[in-house]
């Protein structure tokens, strides 16, 4: 992992991939196909992407028995107390409907309601992470989303990993269908004789997904498109550099696009963590990917003032932000931009993406800057709420009418003035 | 305005507009080469589009004082009460930063930080309209957002409308830029040399903005993709047919394309409310935009039951809904989707375009299925924050590291482990 100067020349700022002419070309024309065609469409891309033919793609609960029966009691045990956790986290979240009374009878407020039906997208291969069902279906859940239905590409033999079929079942979400790409994407948007439609579709994939999700995007709501994982991690002398180290080669792992960086201020520090990452690196049985992902993507900066590397920090605006200082708290407040903040030493990356509580879906690419993590307000929303008095029209009738006026919307203007009526007879 | 049952064949949804393939091709290349060549592309379009030749298009000083001269002091101050009333309402919208701690001394929370910076476009011509320049400014500004950029086209004559102008000078923008289009929002998404890069923009305008934002969506945040005005009034027989049929022209005013509804039970009601609204009609300034309208997308919705009428609605999921009936509060509950809820007769929707306080930018297409008003949220984000404890790690770092390895990634699972070593010391 190279140590740099803050001065030396590097982009810090990733972008999204918007992907290629061709691959958006594809991606509308599988929606299209889907839109028209159904579940014969759906199907017939399964076959060709995922290498499998299938004739019903729900899953049945003969296959949700299966996966439970198929994983020992104690990982039920520890999924069960992670989702626990994470539903505590997430009730604390929930927003109430509010109004404001005015003393001439005016009522104010803003009504929330949950969306009617969610979708969730749950990658297929090595990234079928149980902990994505918790991460993307309990805030729904919490938000008292109706119905929610999962999606997730099958293998070549038809199934779907023990553990993601485990998660669901746990949360009780038997809504579960064996398609993934942008196939799937579509039939959550505009329904299928299978799957009804959804109107929110959440949750990460690959660039047909990504794009899949921009194209649908309007028609109904998405998350935030999702890059590879980073984390960045800020540091002084206190740190312990086996730590850091470790903690970093935790996102390394994920992608060879992920990124890890840390920021300091100590080159004692720089240079331990430079040799650990190296040392650990070694045996990791994903080696390969974390080292792509740390010569590429990794970085330690080395800045001159601690003013400076928290500048850094903001500039990257990382998905995951570690801070490993003497008094950590005390760097809350100058953090700008970071998806999820992570305290002192105890607040491995990892406590996180798993078991603590708070969402592990995070804005990535710098997207921290303006995007949050998946949380219950992801799945609500607003209405306003207006109820004008007699008095209030009274009082402000003229200025509403002049305003429209002076907007040249007459009619606007004349909607308002024939309330009057009602006081001159 | 044709009167149907609710058991004619109707489409109630209308769709967004996604633009044609070639209207893609031309945003993509007027953002393209805005990033590649800034202020000269940019001033380039702006010739060809607005027919205008500028050299500088940052709205100057004396510009202002210009527009805020030409207009009269009760305009003025008709302006400032409506902007404290939308302050005011906004401000009982922000959240709040919280954390929750745990007895093993771990701490969760979630930390809101607004955007640093964010760009509003406002549209030129006949829809320049100052109640927009408050409706998008005021939430940023209540959220804490330092920097804000507002965007507008220039007329022929190289002017913005006097009204627009004075709305960002009664709220204290003066980061004001001539220029409109796809090309606006490319400045605004990538920067020139003279406006600086935002990170998220929201405001309506026609399909080449529409597409532009969707097209940036992802490196800057954008609000909803804004079709036409639409209204939908739920009445009983307690509603008086001239005010609903002012209410409803008030939106049908707005474009061809608007769309004005009314849901009811009563036949005297509909039939009444048919025969007003030709009256009322023939009078208008904009009869013409308004009759279209009316033509096209307005109906008077005829149904057996009250459920069934209430059902109407939420399958419309309008951006405005008005209720009249004799106990409108007592509807509120059935209401699931609504971009802004009206209650009673004194709610005429032109009272919340303007002056009542809650937010004009509302979801429109039946995007209020899955969308919220404008509001201060839009221009925060949220950061997770975790301070696991010792103790948490300590009780919890075996099982972490368990779920961390039936996921397969042993790097995580190592990382929560490193820690063990401080107690083996």
């Amino acid at each position: 992992m190279k140590i740099i100067r803050k001065s030396d020349p590097v982009n810090l700022r990733r972008t999204v991939d918007q992907g290629t002419v061709e691959q958006r070309k594809i991606v509308q024309s599988i929606i299209q196909d889907v839109k028209e065609n159904g579940d014969q469409a759906v199907l017939s891309y399964t076959e060709r992407f995922d290498g499998v033919k299938l004739v019903d793609y729900k899953v049945t609960s003969e296959e949700f028995e299966e996966a439970y029966d198929s994983l020992d009691g104690e990982y039920v045990q520890i999924l069960k107390e992670a989702a626990d956790n994470i539903r505590a986290f997430h009730e604390k979240q929930s927003t109430k409907s509010w109004f404001d009374t005015q003393s001439n009878g005016t009522i104010l407020g803003q009504k929330i309601t949950p969306i009617d039906a969610a979708g969730v997208y749950v990658p297929g291969g090595t990234a079928a992470y149980p902990s994505s069902v918790f991460m993307n279906i309990i805030p729904a859940q919490v938000a008292g989303v109706e119905r929610i239905v999962m999606v997730t590409p099958p293998g070549k033999d038809g199934k779907v990993p023990a553990g993601v079929l485990l998660s669901a079942h746990i949360l009780g979400v038997e809504d579960v269908y064996k398609v993934g790409g942008a196939q799937a994407v579509a039939a959550l948007a505009y329904g299928t004789e299978s799957i009804q439609a959804v109107d929110k579709i959440t949750g990460p994939g690959n660039v047909f997904v990504a794009l899949a999700k921009r194209e649908v995007f309007g028609d109904v709501d998405i998350d935030m498109i999702a890059g590879p994982s980073e984390i960045a991690v800020l540091a002084d002398d206190t740190a312990e550099a086996a730590e850091v180290a470790g903690d970093l080669l935790s996102q390394a792992e994920h992608d060879a696009r992920s990124s890890s960086v840390l920021v300091t201020t100590s080159s004692s520090l720089a240079e331990q963590v430079q040799s650990e990452v190296e040392k650990q690196l070694a045996d990791l049985p994903r080696e390969e990917i974390a080292r792509k992902s740390v010569e590429d993507y990794g970085m330690i900066i080395l800045c001159e003032t601690w003013d400076e590397a928290v500048d850094t920090i903001n500039e990257i605006a990382p998905e995951h932000l570690e801070i490993i200082t003497e008094d950590p708290f005390q760097e809350l407040g100058k953090i700008k931009h970071a998806g999820a903040i992570f305290l002192g030493p105890y607040s491995s990356e990892p406590v996180g993406d798993y078991f603590a509580g708070p969402n592990h879906v995070l804005p990535t690419n710098g997207t921290a800057r303006f995007s949050s993590p998946l949380n219950v307000d992801d799945f609500v929303k607003k209405s306003s709420v207006i109820s004008y008095s007699a008095q209030a029209m009274k009082e402000n009738a003229d200025k509403i009418a002049r305003f429209a006026r002076l907007e040249g919307l007459e009619a606007h203007a004349r909607a308002v003035e024939i309330r009057k009526e009602r006081w001159k007879s």
